[in-house]
């Protein structure tokens, strides 16, 4: 159960409207890697934990933060869309609005009414496919410092496409918050092999004798730049801490398919 | 530029017919975390890839590699279709098959005429909006090794899911090349590290100073349960080897946003 | 079964092209609450009617006009769509018209050689989970009042985003017509209220005696504005006519949840 | 700003586990009409509600109470999915449960390990176009209302689904809400109008002199149900107090569109 | 415009309900070859069509009798879902329910009460992706022949899935009329190059002499199948009378690509 | 299986950068019918193909060709992006490269740092959902062929919208290439029908006998379009070779559709 304070986790206020900076925020609100995933992510991680304690407990804890977040890229985009030009000649005080006019999202005027939604910065609606929540922490958690890494990426890239002092201050701040995130997962990456609650390769309780041959540890070449198997993937102490890594040519190990003829009563071409 | 041979990397041969199982197979081909992801995902990786070298020339080898694990999946789902009960009384011969066919995927039959396609165990069709490929290599290598974590997850899951040897030897297969694949991404991420090429957290060029104060290194509290703060992440040097985590409850630093009144030609409610 | 005639029931007829502009009507064509919605919506409530009579015959009457709406709109369209500046330097004849360029749709050239599709204005396209028709003619009829309100609206908008006296005097006609739409639908929850087929709340045949206590009258504070509940909804009579409207803080009723140990077989981490 | 305490606001506690039901609560938390829509609906129309007072204060306290139900959801459905038969012979101790198996979603177990995701009882993912804020109170009220009667209906349905007196207490809770909150937009409708905000047709303001002729009072009959006109929304005074409600059959006003030939560069077929 | 009559073009009558099939028939209503997409395609190619006369005049009567196809699938399935089982127990008088049980869509009883919807046999909702309407009528016709033999194919399918008489009767009738619409689409190419408007390759126009080489004759043999061209494809004279076909292997005529470093302002791995 | 060389099949090296065609150029990338599409496409339909020989070996043949057309394009793409403007100031040296600005895809460098991605020209995520594999030859040949003229189409539209000499070099072999590969489809289509293996109607084997009276045979005219009968398809021998073309009225066959009443426990609207 939730409660909510109208005041920020961190200010959200441009010096002035900027409708094309605003279609680009969308990106980072509503987008693959934006806080809403994050947001739901978690707690949705955290919901499904069947291992009470601090994994879930931080879990949700991040997850409640990341509804802050999102909080705050509304609220910023709410105000960079206080002035929308709604046609072209408006946009045309000088060369530099001009071109911001054909990056303004139209939808942010017609549908929104100068208002954020949760769509990302092409207008493709954010959608719960983004999220996973596997029931494997090991997995979550590097889903999780991934999502981190994209996120502060992106954030950092708007950061060289805008000039506005209020903007960038609220930016840093999401990039200061994406730096220590992305140090929670790796150290709860390190925390989860610690407790012995999980290791590589992921499921590590899946009995590894029933691995066929050496398909575990050999990199395999299948294309021809010369220096495929020249890095730490393909030489050296297995990190599972059983094996050699090696490296061979690809090669097939069956015959081509021959699959029998279909079914008459599905009209297929027949045989 | 590819070339291609009808020989296979690995048997995928059922001993016999499983429409229910052939469903539920279509996860690891078309679903988020399937065949289609990683192998369309390391292509794009590659191809993009502006550092000439090892990675690169890695990243389109194992992309082509997993293409021939797509094709696999593919063939082992045609022959699992190969007697698709139409009708319910065709399904009746025990309660086991009645169960089956209630779960079996009616597209294999009326669109695909007993062939396998493109979407997950749902019937959700496989989307270009999973692949990231961001010019990072170090977020993009989290995301693959996760993409082999989740992947090698849901193939020994449906492991569990099956009786049939030909069916249980293909998925081995495919474990034994998940486990590969996770400690290639781990080791990619070491050697990144090593090279001097990219550090945490990501993007490591990005003006450490420009950080407002410590909400780079302190986990923020936002929820009950007490053991939020009781993992690494809370405690303890930080993992960027520059300051030392810390834990506070998370707190608002700005006041509740007041917007301005909305433009009067967007016909919004009036202030 | 329908017939057609070619004949346009309104005039579309823009004074000049505009593909600026042909790119935002598509939004009231082939978005979420443009005419494709109601003209597929109001036809399969009507098909899927299981009360025959003057809800039924109505819904396939207005079902029916929305196609001709839906027309009105692809001729707009590709009327203004009659020269698409293939480049840049063709838009640059103006600031204007480069701003225009900027916002012009790619696939109204690339796609669909000058004319209009099904999709709204940032390139979605029309999704049938815009539609619901759910059975109960009190939800829908509520859905259909809301589809008319932001029709209505985002047309408004539309006509405060262009000089072009053909193209206003279209959008006049779709204005008026969801003027009369939006009192059509609520004259029908009347109608359905006065022929006592279903009430507040929906269902209403659902048991009231089978709600816990008060929470059917309630509202619970969640956030801590001050005034939320400051408005009608928060006391005074209940709009079924059975209760009275109160307020209260939000509470937790139930301990937080703990769950059961997963099952091994699907390899999540263990407890 | 959010903070979360684990303890649920009712109980969710099924008497048993059932797979089968498990799939079916998936459309009320993650389908077109589930709580994650009404809960991100009414925070996001909140946050970027440009009026402030009684209505954005309302809409942050709703929004914030659906979070709770969102995860009242997710923890039943945790544990409805507590034992998943993972093939059909273990579905098989009766006809019952091999009906039920038929039914459950697979990728409860090979995506999520036994967790609920956002998506509906179809696979559906829920989708960012679900939610609609647009800066218009009227318009959106009636959409929340519509919400509220669509969940409560979806509930009520699922209620005459189960047996399981758990899972029905849960269910009762949810209705008792949505009858609260049928009631709640419906008040807050009447208050907009008693506020003077916003009248019917939606929007108000927009010149009624501007529309053409009586298109905006006519109900035009284009279907030919003999009842089609036999109700209130052909005859009486309009409901905007300004006009007569009437009928008469659809006609065309305009010829038949003449479109010109397109761009050669464009390669149609040519005129 | 568009007038409406109740009556059907054609019986839509099952002698029984039946829920599972009632799935399978979304797959013609609401599915990529369903008759949504070929009513909303025909009747958008007309609207779009530039060229006045037979043409046109032809795509709208067919778009127009898909409509009555839709209303005609839709009044199917609402009869089919007359009783709708609740619950495994309702469905278990026998094996055969069990099994029709489980593959119900539950959506049908949630979502629609009992009643039909724009989405195909596993849920996914018709989009207006499907439509194609390209300005080039060679192309489009094409895909028009595609989509009656897909649709005559699916239905054929079905038609084999159940014993219904009453719904064989109106898959019979959907048969005939696909059937005459694939000779309608294959005669309108045949007169579109008799009228002299388009040939092969579409489109015609582009000057023959801008393509390189020969490789617009020549098959490339990518695969070792060792039939690859051993037909039509491969030798004889081309179907464009303007040259021979030829085959030869596939062969690289570029450089493996050197991409410059990317800009440090996006972050990327440097170079 | 496939092996990969980083040797482009053809050069792909753009005179300049130019981010606004980058945009564009993705549609024949990404798009419906974009060389994602026929190179899945082809693949899926060669390994589900259950007829061994030479139009297997041909599918597999050309679907391995398409690879390196993704490949193609991805490096042109990332070429073009080489100097993507950040903002609007930036884009201003020239009104040419303002107005191209509106035109960049913002996610070309916030999500993708400089390189292409699997989506189409408005950024919709490639889609599994494009895809056909029917299981019947003749039926996806058509299709084949009609992706193959779209494809073109496209390609060459897109060659009248750049002056980039090295950019036209390239797309001016994908047009040879789709002429070569229109070709092949026709070609295939006549060696399916020489080879006795499939006809018109497809499915040919369906019965004709079962189609009812001469539904099979004549066109309806539903449209006020005085010439829709004036073609081809509405007289002379029929295309089958079995009957003649005719042309008549559409008219209704069956009553208007009188439904029970709904299950009450769906509590739907009663009757
Ligand atoms: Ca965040
Ligand atoms: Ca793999
Ligand atoms: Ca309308
Ligand atoms: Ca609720
Ligand atoms: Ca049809
Ligand atoms: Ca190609």
């Amino acid at each position: 159960m939730f409660t909510h304070t109208q005041a920020l986790q961190y200010e959200a206020k441009p010096d002035g409207p900027d409708p094309d900076f605003a279609r680009k925020l969308q990106e980072v609100l509503g987008g693959q890697w934006g806080e809403m995933t994050v947001a739901t992510q978690y707690l949705l991680q955290g919901w499904n934990c069947r291992l009470p304690g601090k994994y879930k407990d931080m879990l949700l804890s991040i997850g409640t933060e990341e509804l802050a977040h999102v909080e705050i890229l509304v609220t910023m985009i709410d105000r960079l869309l206080d002035h929308i030009p709604l046609k072209p000649d408006a946009a045309d005080r000088s060369k530099e609005s001009a071109a911001g006019y054909g990056q303004l999202n139209p939808q942010h005027a017609i549908v929104n009414g100068g208002g954020a939604y949760y769509r990302d910065s092409m207008g493709l609606p954010w959608s719960g496919g983004y999220v996973t929540a596997s029931g494997n922490l090991m997995a979550d958690f590097h889903y999780n410092a991934t999502a981190e890494m994209q996120g502060r990426l992106q954030v950092s890239r708007l950061y060289n496409m805008t000039d506005d002092p209020g903007v960038k201050e609220t930016l840093k701040f999401l990039i200061a918050r994406d730096h220590m995130h992305q140090m929670q997962w790796l150290a709860a990456i390190e925390e989860l092999k610690a407790d012995g609650l999980e290791g590589i390769p992921v499921p590590e309780a899946f009995p590894m004798e029933e691995e066929p041959a050496d398909f575990g540890y050999a990199f395999l070449v299948a294309s021809d730049g010369p220096d495929a198997a020249a890095g730490r993937w393909a030489h050296g102490p297995a990190l599972d801490g059983r094996g050699e890594m090696t490296a061979r040519p690809i090669e097939a190990s069956a015959d081509a398919p021959q699959l029998p003829p279909g079914d008459p009563r599905l009209w297929g071409t027949p045989q």
